[in-house]
């Protein structure tokens, strides 16, 4: 509310010609430090590499997926009929473009990991995103389900427009399910990046790796976290908070952690986990049509048909002193 | 760290002279299912649509709004006291057009739902516009209180500036507070795209049909789910990943969920709720002044002036083997 | 799924020649309104104010600042080894222009707060941002051992370059320790905006003014809360939904909540604290190696080499009847 402020403070805003070069001077001394500093162990760079994974493209890739799979519903112009495969002519062709470029920076980059040459690498970057591309239909057919399934489990919910356009449990499905279809067909990064997208803009933490059946609804969604080897059956709803996690991590002989097993829970169909339970554990599997509480800590399996909520009265009333 | 790259890989970068028409060859194919398959019962589509909501629009709305509820604070230029009426006047016109397409695009797409002519969308988009500006004033005063609740209920905040400027709870509040008077409006779909773009910005899901009293203050705030149904008297404060919502939904005679009935608490005067609490339920009160200690889980009322916490000695302490 | 809409629908959509002036000419007096209402007590505005940080501007320097940390990773070219040193050259310089400019403002705005004349506030900007640049190798260094621990971490990350281009513990680490240092030299408001900024980027909620050690490790991260006077060892690691917060605010003699005080934990080197756990107060001293289970309460210090869980069978499991 700075009200009083003396005009002759006005000549405090930076002019270009006051910049003083006795402070620039210093730059390549620091430029000198910093370059030096990267070839220290204490450093991790991605030099001398073709190509980089970018974040923007792939952005730009999700909201082309997402335009293909709800027609009309979303970018800036109106869709109809009978130019409807034009319209969608069009999209697919960009993402053909898009996605093959990227899948086969992944694969040129992971060929350069492990020092192989890749001759083919172009090649199966469009195969892949062929082979992609084929999954629409069913990819859109599974959150057709989870968009049904919401509107059946959410009495806020008006209409499934509003689902379409504004719930983050669709946007993050939508991402996941595409993902994951990347994922099964072993392109590396890109499925990471695209789910952590998704997380960062709306708080929910799928693992494109996790297998999840249909009818899925996430209900507000922040804070959820959905581990790699997940398996979820079909029909489940969870509340924000849910984390589907792992309990401890076997280490080898030479005492590093084991990555390749399942170390994340089984849930199975018709399952409802309310806000902010943790499920634990490879070998934790809920039985179907159970029902798991709101803050409920499990690390080992539940039977199917059953009800599991924290013991009641574990709360103390104080009236408070005035 | 891959420092050790053959030079020969290089030639791996993809050439648009090497894009392989064989592939492309097999996309108007894939065109043509993605195209049938949207004919299928499993597909979501909005064709033949007049209008679509515009993300991007309400965006820009949702900035203008907040330039013109802090004055000074945001935008790229600085205001002075003498211009500020030019200032106001130039972006409440700008607001005006952007706000009134937008909500006479959601009143068309509210007729068209139901089948109806739809003869004066463009009038009432505009007599809704004017009343929502005129609400600007109040507006702002509860925005005031909000800010000084946040000042006086946190010791990390310095001073106003840095809540304004930077305090996720504000940005939520601001646009809340704008939501929930175009919800009390009637206005359709607009609220909940508002809602849910600031949900996803800074992780507060707050429903536009909440009720919500003068100096309200979330800390942190990430997980906060406020449902559509609570009503929130004066001067409450609440911390990261407090629910409160609704227990179980009554569903009518054919099983389907009931949608318009109070299905969240009510949490009178002065009440503090920390963090990670859950209270659920349309018949759940929290009394005047009373404090919800963190993780506790409530599904019914609290006295006036009570203080509910877990039960201490839940924990177990275990020496480590070494 | 709209697919019965007639034709003369259509000619609602808007056209500019139907925008009624009758609307616009209430607009003037709108504008009075909201002006006038700007002078009462309910408004925070910053007028005749020079300056005002740009949320823009720290974006880009935060995305340089990444940049210049992790050399090849990120930005739309690649990065070889000889031309390394042009590449981080242009990029502080570029970040010594951005960074001067923005600090020199927030120096302005702390003069204009307490009223005071500032004479030397460009060459104080111009000081501390060379202050800060020198301090880019230790940054790194710092990250390095966060990724590390990263990947010793987490079974699922598959490679280092995977961790860098998508984990949100790391962005998050890597505002935090940039702001951390900016905060350190006694730079206002821009810190708290950075780390506010990967707050709403990631939902992990650092303070600038907390202090973490090296090897410091944030799994999924959403909901994480470390507070403004934590100190926290070296390679420590956290789960998703963890607070490390405050107890109660002491208040001083005239009842105003006193600011400058430890009010958030201490946690030693390598101990281990599992999803949504919350640790309080400024006395509450977390012993070395020590192991706090998930959901967990702790209000008081736990010595060191000790396991803290939730009492086990707090569960009530009740059949579902059909």
């Amino acid at each position: 509310m700075d009200k009083t402020l003396a005009p002759e403070q006005k000549r405090c805003t930076i002019l270009d010609s006051m910049i003083d070069n006795r402070y620039r001077e210093e730059i390549p001394d620091i430029v000198d430090l910093v370059v030096n500093s990267c070839s220290d162990k204490g450093c991790f760079d991605h030099l001398d590499s073709a190509v980089i994974p970018s974040k923007e493209a792939l952005t730009e890739i999700i909201d082309l997926i997402r335009d293909i799979l709800f027609p009309g519903y979303f970018g800036d112009q109106t869709v109809d009929r009978n130019t409807l495969s034009y319209h969608v002519g069009n999209e697919i062709t960009e993402l053909f473009n898009k996605l093959s470029e990227q899948i086969t920076n992944s694969i040129i980059h992971e060929c350069k990991r492990y020092e192989e040459e890749c001759t083919e690498c172009v090649d199966r970057g469009q195969e892949e995103t062929l082979m992609f591309l084929k999954k629409i239909p069913e990819i859109r057919s599974m959150l057709a389900s989870d968009i049904i399934a919401t509107y059946e489990g959410d009495p806020a919910a008006k209409n499934y427009d509003e689902i379409i356009f504004s719930y983050p449990g669709i946007f993050a499905m939508t991402v996941y399910r595409a993902a994951h279809e990347l994922h099964r067909q072993g392109i590396s990064i890109i499925p990471r990046i695209m789910t952590e997208y998704a997380h960062s803009a709306v708080g929910i933490d799928i693992h494109p790796g996790a297998k999840i059946g249909k009818g899925f609804f996430i209900d507000h969604g922040t804070g959820v976290v959905i581990g790699e080897t997940c398996e979820i059956g079909n029909n489940v709803r969870i509340y924000q908070g849910v984390t589907l996690g792992s309990l401890s991590f076997p280490k080898d002989e030479s005492g590093r952690i084991i990555r390749d097993q399942k170390r994340h829970p089984t849930i199975e169909d018709d399952v409802i986990i309310y806000s902010n339970a943790t499920i634990l554990g490879g070998d934790t599997v809920i039985g179907a049509r159970s029902v798991i509480g709101g803050n409920v800590w499990i690390t080992e399996s539940v039977p199917a048909d059953t009800k599991v909520i924290i013991e009641e009265p574990r709360l103390i009333f104080k009236e408070k002193k005035h």
